[in-house]
């Protein structure tokens, strides 16, 4: 999938919204427990009732491998799943990897061969060869850590002038173009948006922290979209959580078309 | 194991060897590959063959994940074998995690109760609740990147004043202990090696890229080494893939007595 085509399911779906599938046993519905894949089932109850006012999905890999080789299975399921079945949807894989060469491109192949992802995040920490096998496949992304949205943040990411998250940011765009490349920002600083749109104009960003984090949507539209969108803002425990009975994925539905609503509007407003 | 208990195996053993098991289906000698688990029992035969030489084994986890579910398994089982009859090696998953405090939560998880590694290797982008979770376990360690071996280090590790892996080195160490921390620091820098040895002077070093990478040992161990040995030199290639005949275990074998044997006079000269 190219940023064009990402840009055409936004204006058809009227949404930016990405759902993060950070699926964990204690917080799921006691009633799927006992079913033998908890994990999978609960999955594909959220997207079949969210994928209408979405674009994108984000399993967030830790909560799968914390299962060890059962969580991989239900990984794996949830992908195929969402690609057989929605496969406009823009498919996230949270993993935050980066490593020398020659392991970068085992991570790339894990997530674009093995499980079919449109992307993969990447932490910039070990610099262009650590990101750059990821980029050899076509029609696929990084989304590469700016800024995010936790408390550490403020350990490393403001040091140096300019500060680091702002020369990730720069330099990687030598690297690769806004099609195969977007950014981390997190939206609890959504005045940061503003710079980071700045300096990389036509890229997507990928926005965590609207919700249980406390960002704002409308601030995040604000200062981040472009004129094709250009914003991806994740929302995970807001929706998947929402309801924890045997109702929960038509709450979450109804959560998720609250916020395509919002989106609706937001998309009206700032990028016609 | 704590640090003392690790300088007492570097001691008994004469050695502060590392092996990684970067097992790669495509390097592996083909009379494994008709079995059930040629990865498993390639990594069995090497640690059966290295550790009497070793006194610590690092699986790179990507190698692992290329293969999704049957990797995921060939990696608890070599996890499992290593601990269940070397209880005394370290064992430390090469996996460079890092995230938000409740997804680096189940990244600790994954690692430290489902497989029961030693270690785990960080990135420190994200900052101190990205590392802190994996910290909340017992004798577990984190092993921090600091200064990477690859080219891509010079990417954003050397930005700022002092330089960004210097300012990880010293923040990390108001988080954590030199019982729980350990950095890494590439061997193809080895006289940065001392600056961070200035910097960290009690905390152990892993050090990757000694062999194929083009680290010497002897400088390594001249610039890195302290009272207490605190170094762990990590090979992988020159080991593992140093033969690729069905003679391929006797092989490593040597290779890791080899480096057991100049490692032995090292520690002479250097921590007696």
């Amino acid at each position: 999938m190219n940023s064009n085509q990402l840009f055409e399911q936004i204006q058809k779906k009227r949404s930016f919204l990405c759902v993060g599938l950070d699926t964990d046993m204690e917080k799921i519905p006691s009633h799927l427990k006992e079913l033998e894949d908890p994990i999978f089932e609960f999955n594909k109850q959220i997207v079949d009732a969210t994928q209408k006012y979405t674009v994108a999905y984000k399993p967030n890999i830790a909560f799968y491998e914390a299962h060890g080789v059962k969580g991989w299975e239900s990984l794996q399921k949830t992908a195929e799943y969402i690609k057989k079945n929605y496969p406009e949807q823009f498919l996230i894989a949270d993993a935050k990897r980066g490593d020398i060469g020659n392991t970068s491109k085992m991570y790339a192949k894990t997530f674009f061969e093995i499980m079919n992802f449109d992307s993969v995040t990447v932490a910039p920490y070990m610099g262009e060869d650590s990101v750059t096998p990821f980029l050899s496949y076509k029609n696929k992304w990084v989304i590469l850590l700016g800024l995010t949205s936790n408390v550490g943040a403020d350990d490393f990411q403001f040091s140096g002038n300019p500060p680091l998250y702002q020369q990730v940011i720069k330099k990687a765009q030598y690297w690769a173009s806004p099609d195969e490349l977007m950014f981390v920002a997190g939206a609890t600083r959504a005045i940061m948006l503003g710079e980071i749109r700045k300096l990389a104009p036509d890229n997507f960003l990928l926005v965590p922290g609207v919700g249980a984090q406390g960002g704002s949507l409308a601030e995040v539209a604000d200062y981040g979209m472009n004129s094709k969108c250009g914003l991806l803002v994740n929302s995970s425990r807001g929706i998947i959580y929402a309801d924890s009975s045997e109702n929960f994925a038509v709450v979450a539905g109804q959560k998720a078309l609250e916020l395509r609503d919002e989106m609706d509007q937001l998309l009206n407003r700032f990028c016609k």
